[in-house]
């Protein structure tokens, strides 16, 4: 890596951090390049160069988060499941991923290239819960049992900015398993 | 009513309607004065006067909406979930309630007043799940049940843009009625 190449890394993790941190903080709103600039200390004229358009810095901001935390499998479905659940919310707590989620959703519709990042974190965030509840043959089934899982987590953040406790994810998963006879 | 209170009932009618279109078009970015007041027919100063801060205008928005869908209950519990969720989506559909939904954890973490709004919203919003679901008597074990409901519709709109189509509202119910021991 080149000098130049160290600098331009250097000044991406300090802007995707920035960013991340503005968002959860403070909200969308406050992702201007003159703020995250000013946060960051770099000048405006370094970010509109690299990054010029506010998508541009929600998109290193995702991709700066790298994979999504997962659970490591333990083969009990119904611990499995709660932990998943779990590290969901440990992911809005630590990375703020709903007021992710909610900008992607924003930008996504109108910038193409932040639908993708869009799709890519979201099938990174499902992959490990799709798989669990591959138990359920019928896809819709699946469909509605994953969104199920996810809804404990997000309509809360979204609706109240407010988490589930333990025990509100323990019901969940076992309501879950009870309505797919896996109980 | 006097001409004066007229002409702004008029006139937050027409910035209300032209907020919530906004919203569902182009996202709560789009929602500055200077825009609103252009696809409005107003002048700037109008829409500052009233409604200083873009949470006024939001404000506003949410008022205009009125009472949230909710269907009539039947009686039969089933029909009554699957009609209930549906409703859900249906405001989602035409009222972009999602993207209500996001402006407001956006502004309603900062802004207090907006926090009461969305309070208010939401509460509207869930009242009727929450009574369909009040065969549940376990408060942790409802309040899972109410958001693995919502979850089925506003997951999907804020994860992919996309919403269930009604073969998932059905699977979600009969999973959760199955789990709620009530199939």
């Amino acid at each position: 890596m080149s000098n130049e190449d160290a600098r331009v890394a250097r000044t991406r993790a300090d802007v995707s951090r920035t960013v991340r941190r503005l968002l959860a903080e403070e909200g969308w709103d406050a992702v201007t390049h003159a703020h995250v600039a000013r946060v960051a200390g770099y000048s405006k004229t370094t970010l509109y160069t690299h990054w010029p358009s506010r998508a541009d810095l929600l998109r290193i901001a995702v991709e700066s988060l790298g994979d999504m935390p997962h659970a490591e499998s333990t083969g009990d479905l119904r611990a499995d499941l709660v932990a998943e659940v779990t590290a969901f919310r440990t992911a809005i707590e630590e990375l703020a991923l709903d007021k992710v989620l909610m900008a992607l959703a924003q930008q996504g519709a109108t910038v193409d290239e932040i639908g993708e990042v869009r799709k890519a974190l979201v099938a990174d965030g499902e992959r490990h819960i799709r798989h669990l509840l591959s138990v359920t043959t019928d896809e819709r089934r699946r469909d509605a049992a994953v969104q199920m899982m996810s809804g404990v987590v997000l309509c809360p953040a979204v609706m109240y900015g407010e988490l589930p406790d333990d025990r509100v994810i323990a019901e969940a998963v076992d309501i879950l398993l009870g309505g797919l006879g896996e109980a």
